[in-house]
């Protein structure tokens, strides 16, 4: 029997995306012009050019797509221009104690319910979603000249119309992570997290089940969709310009969840 | 030009360990079982037995060992037989009130050197190293009967021996990370984190880097590490009896780091 394994490989030709562009157009045609330089679908699909119904072949059953927040928020025009940013007092407040853009405050203040810190340069921030981040989210690399780019609206629904596009273009069952760069606490160093997802459960559960002795296992709920989102970032690379990675092998639960239901509640969390 | 890619497989046949086991040989004749089984090393190896000399054939260079924490833990003799614990007036108060047994709670209060919360039954708690985790990483699941496992004494120097002894069996550099499934704050469910590693920097570090448009890069320290335990996890599962993973294709530094340096000082913690 084969070893379970997993294949993670970034999917390069992604252009620059812009507001309005179809991502699941632009997936598809890199899908496409990755097909000659994939070892292992190559053998099967040598020969002429891709009819449609070639498309299912181009990807295996249940393979889960990250996607980098950044693309799907420029696709989705969640583009701020600084220079259309009239800041407020406390931003500018803020901005002049830590040599900061104050526009850029502003935005940030705007994407916060809440403010968990503000100090030494740096803002941590709870979403409207109700993400933990530095910024709320709000980022200027990679984003276009003179703007800042800020998290989708509501990532679940984004990762289910790409899902829904992507199966119907490449007729097999997928998954889709929306995928984001978040430092966290009492660890040095980002990881990637999901910021919404479809297809698949966030998380596997292994309540109830047994270990090697017999006994019932105690740490049961795993968080699958933020352990695939960092297993992604290791092929998307900071500077690669690779947003998006398909990862082929994983077995996951197809109990639909959302994204938003790896937000830990404040008042269970103990961690803190 | 093929895409990065990489590729992650669980080592099968890994027996129950136990202390004073040579885990390096475990290892490598689990890898030599499985020799037969992997189709991509298979047209390499087909053939006689292996030689000692074709041990080196058995990995790529630069593979990455992910080993779960438990096995390192019993072949170090890392375990606690509760009937020889004692415990305390205050394990006893705090068993009491949450029904758990004393000798359990004695036994995390000792691996603690401070407790972040004791709440609702569970108690989470600073080990000596300085993670911050449930039960100090005191864990019971896949423990002999009566028994409870403690994490390594030094991770990253568990890491280095490991390392050093497959470099020299298999004959390639190799990294190895030894990993334990945490929970976190602000986030559901339970990540698989790095406790210690060798032959490998934990960091990608992207600092000076710029982006697309040519301007220096935020989210700049990767915590590549973890992003690896999380990623393996994928593939160990929790019933499958799987407590070593192996990475292929991984960009990683080599500059030698430490586990111990993936802690982040609580007076630099803005996180929480």
């Amino acid at each position: 029997m084969a070893p379970h394994s997993i294949r993670i490989w970034g999917l390069e030709g992604i252009p620059e995306v812009q507001p309005g562009d179809n991502l699941c157009r632009i997936i598809c045609t890199a899908l496409e012009r990755s097909r000659s330089s994939r070892r292992d679908l190559g053998s099967k699909l040598n020969g002429p050019e891709p009819t449609p119904d070639q498309h299912a072949k181009l990807v295996l059953p249940r393979t889960v797509f990250v996607v980098a927040q950044k693309i799907i928020s420029k696709a989705e025009g969640r583009i701020v221009q600084l220079e259309s940013v009239q800041p407020s007092v406390q931003a500018k407040d803020w901005a002049a104690q830590y040599h900061k853009d104050a526009r850029m405050v502003e935005v940030v203040l705007r994407e916060a319910r809440r403010i968990v810190r503000m100090d030494r340069g740096i803002l941590i921030a709870e979403t409207h979603h109700g993400f933990i981040c530095a910024n709320a989210g709000v980022d200027a690399s990679n984003a276009p000249k003179g703007a800042v780019v800020l998290l989708p609206e509501d990532p679940d629904r984004s990762a289910m119309r790409l899902r829904l596009e992507l199966e119907e273009t490449l007729g097999a069952p997928i998954g889709v992570i929306i995928s984001d760069t978040f430092g966290r606490p009492w660890r040095q160093g980002l990881t990637n997290i999901a910021l919404g997802l479809a297809g698949l459960s966030p998380f596997i559960d292994y309540r109830g089940q047994l270990d090697f002795v017999g006994r019932a296992l105690q740490a049961t709920v795993l968080a699958v969709a933020d352990e695939l989102s960092a297993a992604a970032e290791l092929v998307m690379g900071k500077t690669l310009g690779i947003p998006v990675a398909l990862v082929e092998g994983v077995q996951y639960s197809t109990v639909e969840g959302r994204g938003r239901d790896l937000i830990r509640p404040a008042d269970e969390d103990l961690f803190r």
